[in-house]
């Protein structure tokens, strides 16, 4: 069981690491950021505990300490108690789920690893809005999808608020990076992934005509720009998601969950 | 052309319709709330212009006006025109995209007009998140969903922030109210819709095997306690998205994506 510590001095630094959430937190991956990973509420700290990320504390009510008490069973961190006014102090905000959790980032999954076994990968290009971060890891949780890739330029999936809207999944599906991107790529299709590129263009084929491979891999751009030529060049077909004329593109992590679905419909 | 008045004080009171957007325009559905529709940036003021709500007035700088020109063309109302700073100060935060057009909430579509012709619709009980509101109508506009329809207790899809993360689609789709709920779902019946109800429970038939009807209604429940037992049973058949064993249910608005895709895919 963790130990737990009543503090009721907002000021307290052994709660130094959930203070301020909102400016010191902003960008964890950042040399100024902290490189913690922070979970809110009672279900994403569960997932925390269960995850290959390394709890330091928790802070929190008296009565999530009793919700969590389960999982801190064998967890040898403190858990700071106190009240949701000190909490809201020390945080910055009022934070109606009454429970925090704080991790190291731990090193970083070797590619390898995380392809042996999968079976279907999302690769993300670009993709730079930490709440469509968010939501395809949940998506991904709850599709199937084994695990997601990074190519270029895209967001944090470790910052707070990524964390947050994936239900903490960001935590459990495993992901990685991409080296040397796009060339990288050739990794995924030398393991044997149909490397698909996901694409508003009317003239590509669908979705479901074009996912043909045993181990399929998506690869999803940043909603408006998508994914560049350069890195379509790199990948076996362009799919589209079947549009009504006239219409704007969809919300990246929308495509995303619908190639997700279409894997899962065709047996994936 | 919309007629063109520069405006310097944030006192004028001919911009009280813009002002204070964030208290006054909370809850435009409610007695107390201004019963106005307000659109903001380029594009939703331009589907607005172009929807059968009849816009009052627009506020924006002259960057936007000259954007806008066409679609002006021919509108008989006020454009006020300002700078940045005096719009932030009367809108009462910082607006990057430079312009607003406010328009009257028009009377209500008639249900049977709405479902004139339409072979596809949405039907919410008790979705009350604005954001997956405007996400649906979003999805819906782009999946060729002919119409949106409100059972119980669901938000104002004409909020300002539904209506912006519907990307103005709200404006375009039409949308009703279902009478007497769940019991006017029968009106749906006599005009041939096969009605589904999307659940979550892993023992109803998949959305591909259910979905066999040529008009269909998808009912859609709240995240979290989906639709109620009591409106299912007053469906035709209950179907769920496959999911991957022990995660939670999907985002409501992403259950309803993958349905309209669903709907596409099989030509409806």
């Amino acid at each position: 069981m963790a130990h737990v510590i009543d503090i009721d001095d907002p000021a307290d630094p052994r709660l130094d690491d959930f203070r301020d959430l909102n400016s010191s937190d902003r960008r964890p991956d950042l040399p100024d950021g902290k490189g913690l990973v922070i979970a809110e509420g009672v279900l994403v700290a569960q997932r925390l505990l269960a995850s290959r990320f390394d709890p330091i504390s928790l802070l929190g009510v008296d009565r999530r300490l009793g919700e969590l008490a389960e999982d801190l069973d064998g967890v040898d961190v403190p858990f700071y108690r106190t009240t949701a006014d000190v909490m809201a102090e020390v945080v910055g905000f009022h934070l109606n789920r009454g429970v925090l959790a704080a991790a190291h980032r731990p090193p970083e999954l070797d590619l390898d690893g995380v392809l042996a076994g999968a079976r279907t990968v999302a690769v993300l290009e670009g993709v730079n809005d930490h709440e469509n971060i968010g939501s395809m890891f949940r998506n991904a949780a709850g599709l199937g999808v084994d695990a997601v890739l990074f190519g270029g330029a895209c967001a944090d999936p470790l910052y707070r608020r990524a964390v947050r809207v994936s239900m903490g999944h960001v935590l459990r599906v495993p992901f990685a990076r991409v080296p040397d991107w796009p060339h990288g790529l050739q990794l995924l299709r030398d393991k044997g992934f149909q490397l698909i590129s996901l694409t508003p263009n009317p003239s590509a084929m669908t979705l479901a005509e074009a996912m043909t491979g045993d181990k399929v891999a998506l690869l999803l751009g940043a909603e408006g720009p998508g994914l560049s030529e350069y890195t379509m060049r790199k990948t076996d077909v362009r799919a589209r998601i079947p549009m009504a004329p006239g219409t704007d593109s969809l919300n990246v992590a929308t495509a995303a969950a619908m190639a997700f679905y279409e894997r899962v419909r065709t047996g994936g």
